[in-house]
């Protein structure tokens, strides 16, 4: 038996770089956070420690700074694929790159009911991400966000499911539905504008978890994957990841006060995890563009 | 020498309750994290374990959950005082009660343009808080939020500073200033309405961010709390702590490239912390309106 | 074109159970945070909402409170195998199942220089995983930790690197090397007991971070690795994941201090980020070992 | 009525300092977190900007660092201390100082079976906390720890309670205890050695929780601290705050699985919170020493 190496990166993560625009009074921001990823020839560096090939993270790091000055970051997929193919074919030993982005989005503050040119509030909804992948098998681009949390008070029910001998819940069909939606979606083609995707996309999923009478929170999470490629046709593939944040009604029948959905305790720990794909049936393939980089899990 | 009991509460800490307002199809949400305390004659419970003074925390919590539906959470300062009174006028050997409250915010989800009745997105901005105490010195409410990240790209400058053997900080009269602000204010009167006093206190710090030619920080929170209290009258202190999120200028001159603020790094730690009063000169007495619970830290 | 759903799974995530044994009066405790999936054929319940073959997440919630009885918990590796068999066998529909567990680990308090029967710290070093998987592909066990801090102040030097236009770092033969490892092990074999093989391929790891003179972090994480095999048998892939933890020399020579390897700022972000797979040249394939859950990350 | 600057202060917060001694091969590391904050005639920042009385809080950034070396952190009182009365003894305009410093402890790696010279994983367990004040008031040393997560699985008890109209919980007379203790002492003298000191009252608040039958976690806490203070006599003040991190028997009966106290859920939230102050009745004033920064909160 041998030993060997197998698959191997390196990189630079959580790069916090902040971007304004400065060119007139009406200052503009971008907010991100930056992971780059390197794959090649490496070999050396784990085997025998030659770093005759290593592009230090230190100089990727100072690369995405330089970057968001000299291409500017008017959308982090089209900033990511800059810096992404740079590494690969600028830096000679490269053969793949790795770009994740989060942004955080920020809102103008109104003074005296006018727009302020210069001072934001962070506006702390979702995160929007990216990720982008240059190597032999192309050009790879997906586009997401995090963290939207978002809740219905009714129009949800879940009854009719499978019991075993383990099995307690009582069948509804009046109940909460939240969740922290993790959303992924990759691009066949080159969208018009990335910012006006983006909108188009979240737009079309959040009216989704709004109008379906939801039987399950898997056929929700259907709906919004549909509705996302239906509003934007580059999309070829939607990942879902959505927790299912439960909300239990409080029992205050025991002192004598009625409870008609009115009053829930927000529990922290279990919570329901479903995950779901939503692609075209003729989706391109997808090369590494799934293949994580780590920084920003 | 003998050893002793000193100060002491105890109570029920974070209890996370949503309330939903159903009474027609437009529901309304309030969703709070509830931290209750109660102050007596509880030294038996830690001298010998008697404890028949005590209130479980159990039971404090299901009162938290009863009064969310009885009394409502149209404000969380009136919510909060409703409870903080129950516990002190109507449980016996109760002698002060500390209701803790952050409340979070959402955002209704528009579909096809309308407002949807009954779906929100988590607002993710910052966290209104409030601290109730009701107890031999009175009833005092504390309002507050914390974590309102609010950032501008000029107009702050920061120079003629004090300067001894380990001052290398070079002065500067352009800079970003950005923080994640918490504030407290405590009220001498009650205010029309607590929800309305909320907005015009965070508008008018916001607007003091904003406007004042910001010579330090320190000088930035003077305003911001003279304002909320020439803006709300009912207001005689304001306590602001302020953490100088450092937003450094990235250096790519070394690369040939200029950065005229608009590239910069930025920072996690250390960070500048910068911390206020700022009150009326006839404000009466705190009694115990700032002697903390423990939950929500 | 169509759309279709593609890969799915659901399951409960974040069960916190604590498993004591009380046979005699000396306690043990197994502290576990215990995430099921199934994969199956679910998809009625995407499509159109029929739960006929879903067993809910509640359901699998008790299954694994009830197992951590009747199986126990001698290692996390048994108590999810026994689980993930559970569904695949026992639950009509079911085809996979995935589960993921983390294990806290605890120390036994010392009173007067004995341990006690039944009281304990928590340890709070590294977190140790496990994620079994059971479908058409096989049986599958990854072992792991997460979170293992170690630090050596000498005995790393990175130097001999590629420089590009944007590289600005400088060599150096003596820094302070630090991670935060995240391991995960394919066992190809079941050893003889799997506490006994998580303490030596654990202590394997934290050796060779000790002992060797580190040319780069991809170094030490390729020897790090490599003994793991070599230690356990048994073992046939191990995937290492190590951000380099930066320590900075602070600059006290502008203060007429020398600083000769003394003193350091730890920094947060951003971090190198080094990755890295040591396999067996005859490693079986893995199958869907690697598919991850969602839980945990 | 007019508007007045109340109390204030300011400094740099969470400045992450690691200290190696390596004047042998056998070196020593102590890791830190130190949050500075200065008191004193600094209205004119506040009120118009003038920073001539302001030593940035970057140069208290660098003091921190350079006294790590010149003084060393053989204890983290006594390196607060110095730093403390360098501020107010040395800098002209500055009052007061208010040193809080966390530590980090670090366990040395065994290679072999013997204890390697240079390479250490980080312990985990509770973080170590000091506060030190130095002002015209006097000097106050509060020592410290925060985290501590212990747990035992039998040996506490709650019972004869008070009722009232909400109350549901059931008496028990054997459940878990389990906390994450937070505990701060005041000095009212110097002891011999403050790392001995830590340690010895540390194991004496263990024994306690450990050894206690306890009736409710107040009756602990007060044993607790009242073995603190008997343990190091120049204690004059222990304060404590323990959320009760409740342990709930999970229903197996339900499947016809008897638990006998073996299988729990370990749940998030809410949780009981309960706050003990224990004192020597010839207590010195504290003047400021509880007067919080804030940095670390």
């Amino acid at each position: 038996m041998g030993i060997i190496l197998g698959g191997n990166q390196y990189g630079k993560a959580e790069n916090r770089i902040v971007r304004f625009v400065r060119d007139t009074p009406r200052h503009e921001i971008r907010d991100i956070n930056v992971t780059t990823a390197l794959r090649g020839p490496f070999e050396p560096a784990y085997l025998v420690g030659d770093q005759s090939n290593v592009l230090p993270t230190d100089t990727q790091k100072n690369t995405a700074y330089a970057y968001a000055k000299t291409e500017g970051v008017e959308s982090i997929e089209a900033y990511g694929l800059a810096l992404a193919r740079h590494f690969v074919r600028d830096v000679e030993p490269v053969e793949g790159a790795r770009i994740e982005i989060e942004q955080y989005d920020w809102d103008r503050v109104s003074v005296g009911g006018v727009e302020h040119d210069h001072t934001w509030v962070r506006k702390g909804q979702e995160v929007r991400t990216a990720a982008i992948t240059v190597d032999a098998t192309g050009e790879h681009v997906i586009g997401g966000f995090k963290d939207l949390v978002i809740l219905k008070s009714t129009g949800s029910e879940f009854a009719d499911f499978l019991v075993d001998e383990f099995t307690t819940l009582e069948p509804t069909h009046d109940r909460v539905m939240a969740t922290s939606l993790v959303a992924e979606w990759r691009f066949g083609a080159v969208p018009a504008d990335w910012n006006t995707a983006y909108d188009t996309i979240k737009q079309a999923m959040v009216e989704q978890f709004a109008i379906v009478q939801s039987l399950a929170l898997q056929q929700t999470l259907w709906h919004m994957g549909k509705a996302a490629i239906e509003a934007v046709p580059e999309l070829v593939e939607v990942r879902l990841k959505a927790p299912n944040k439960h909300h239990f009604l409080y029992d205050l029948e025991r002192f004598g006060i009625e409870n008609n959905g009115e009053v829930f305790h927000a529990d922290d720990r279990p919570y329901g995890l479903i995950e779901a794909t939503v692609t075209t049936d003729d989706a391109p393939p997808a090369g590494d563009a799934w293949l994580p980089s780590a920084g920003l899990a």
